[in-house]
């Protein structure tokens, strides 16, 4: 089976992901610059950090499927299974918000990274079974250092925010807020030898 | 006529369908593990499930179509009817959720399943008539007895819902719901025969 | 230029605009059958009109582009403006519902449908002096009855509605809906001679 | 690689923009028209603005890749940076609706629409290094007078409502909204070498 109508669904559901997120950003009471800053401000923050998550995600997304011969039912719910992990980000994103950072939300937000990125693994592994071991997309795609840094990242990220207590004030917060970002930039750039494999 | 904008329409829908129920996840009002499973723990579960739902009628239609050779308008608007019932998931999640799982709102919900199934038997069925009985479509879909045992159990499950009064308490909305779940493991796995046709 | 982007998009704004209405849908206050049908039972009943509206508009403007060979920026910009009307079903529904019916927003609703007809005209026209009078557009979709009898009775319902407060109570509004409906009925099944070019 | 997907998540993320702006147009609390024109009179005047924008954006996108032949990582991220800009229209423009156009919001809006602009000419100057100097992008694109221009104008508009307060009441932000009309103005004929390129 081709793939087409699986990218399209996933476009689709990441193209909303990414754009509902807006429908949160309340806009200032007032009509001062202070109002943004204060009303608006994190909010935007964080809108740029997940923005640019979804964005991370779709781009790899993009670049996996380039590669993909053929795919089957289990293809299409490990890929389901990923998408539902990242349709939580506006919920994750808004309780980290309302809540200006608090610790259990940014774990949680830490945990849902953790799910997605595990999900995406996961996708690329059912993908890995179905394409023989002389596929281009095997020989591209085996052995990426990135999916095994990652889920070390999040966790010290999710155990600094588990353990905020017994560090300084915010110390656990911007140490968990730091390691996801960190992830973030690590994936911006997508996997080169998919582009090298394709010329 | 080929089938592609068709796909392309239905996927646009059911992406929304599966992603606009997240907003209906408001975020908790504190920042506590309490709060997150009190305010969201019963509207993520009932979201796990809705989003199971709209999957499963995704996996599958992606199936069926695979296999469809060419629609008229006719197919148009049983497909519509089809969205229809599923565009109402979100609004019958939310009332159930709303009510905490009570009688009546949980009997809709069965109803609304019902009849999204009611409309898929009725969309295979109109393309069965298009295709001949000599076609792959016709000879890999034919008597599929899954659509037949999926309205018992929903009828079971309504008819609980119906007579939850006269049953001990909770035990009515439980075998509902047991049923609804029942149901969607049934379909978890699409249709086999597609995949083999296919090859 | 080919169609397809333009396909794609006016399916992703057609499949929004037809899944965005349920957010409309408050689920009900209680859990009685009484809640549904006072709180939800008008606004399910002008979410299956608007539904099948802008179902109308999708399958007539996917068979209208099954005959369409080349496009250019004038057709871009009929399209979008058909889209803009469309876009607004969600707000004259809403309004419509909020104030049960009343004259003034059942005529604005009215208003709304005719200018939709009025730039599904307007892009049929447009594509036609791009195909010439021996294309299959041309000869196809030439002289199309429905797209005069529409805007007369959208006149009349509207009409009804304006001098609702000469006539008996009611019988205004009931005219008005009653010639939306109709038109709606004369547009449900697509121009049959697209399918007869087609095969 | 093609650019069907970048095109595909392009198109769904515009027609979700231009969309759910229509969710934030509140129907009116009462029934008559003045309940229209003082609740929703001006949100109306500013959907019809964005709606307008987001539509200028798409059909310029539409017909830049017409012309595309190749793309990479880099303009997937450069068509991400577009859409970000793009994604804070709803929340801009409910934010200038909400204080009825005063002078922050205003600005706020035009340094959107100045960043949305400054990200479509670098989407365009990336897939311009892409293309070598003797491709019909090159060769179409090249030199295009309205990109110097559009700054230009936003600038003008911005600085207007900045020194909002040394101008007679209102002024600063009339001539600002004139200078952002006049911009989508410039633009709402996309690129005619484009299609005469296509010929």
């Amino acid at each position: 089976m081709p793939s087409t109508r699986l990218e399209a669904f996933s476009d689709g559901v990441l193209a909303i992901i990414i754009t509902i997120m807006v429908l949160e950003l309340h806009p200032p009471e007032g009509a001062s610059w202070q109002d943004l800053v204060h009303t608006s401000g994190l909010s935007l923050l964080t809108y740029v950090v997940s923005f640019a998550y979804v964005g991370i995600y779709w781009v790899n997304h993009h670049h996996l499927f380039q590669l993909v011969e053929k795919i089957d039912g289990k293809v299409l719910w490990a890929n389901l299974f990923l998408l539902f992990w990242l349709s939580l980000f506006p919920f994750t994103t808004a309780w980290m918000d309302d809540t200006r950072l608090a610790r259990i939300p940014v774990l949680v937000y830490g945990v849902d990274l953790l799910l997605a990125a595990a999900a995406y693994a996961l996708l690329e592994h059912v993908l890995m079974t179905r394409h023989g071991s002389d596929s281009v997309f095997h020989q591209t795609l085996n052995r990426d250092v990135k999916t095994i840094i990652s889920p070390v990242l999040y966790g010290v990220g999710i155990l600094a925010a588990l353990c905020a207590s017994s560090l300084p004030p915010r110390a656990g917060v911007i140490i968990a807020l730091g390691c996801y970002v960190l992830v973030a930039l690590m994936w911006i750039v997508p996997n080169p030898r998919v582009e090298r494999s394709l010329r």
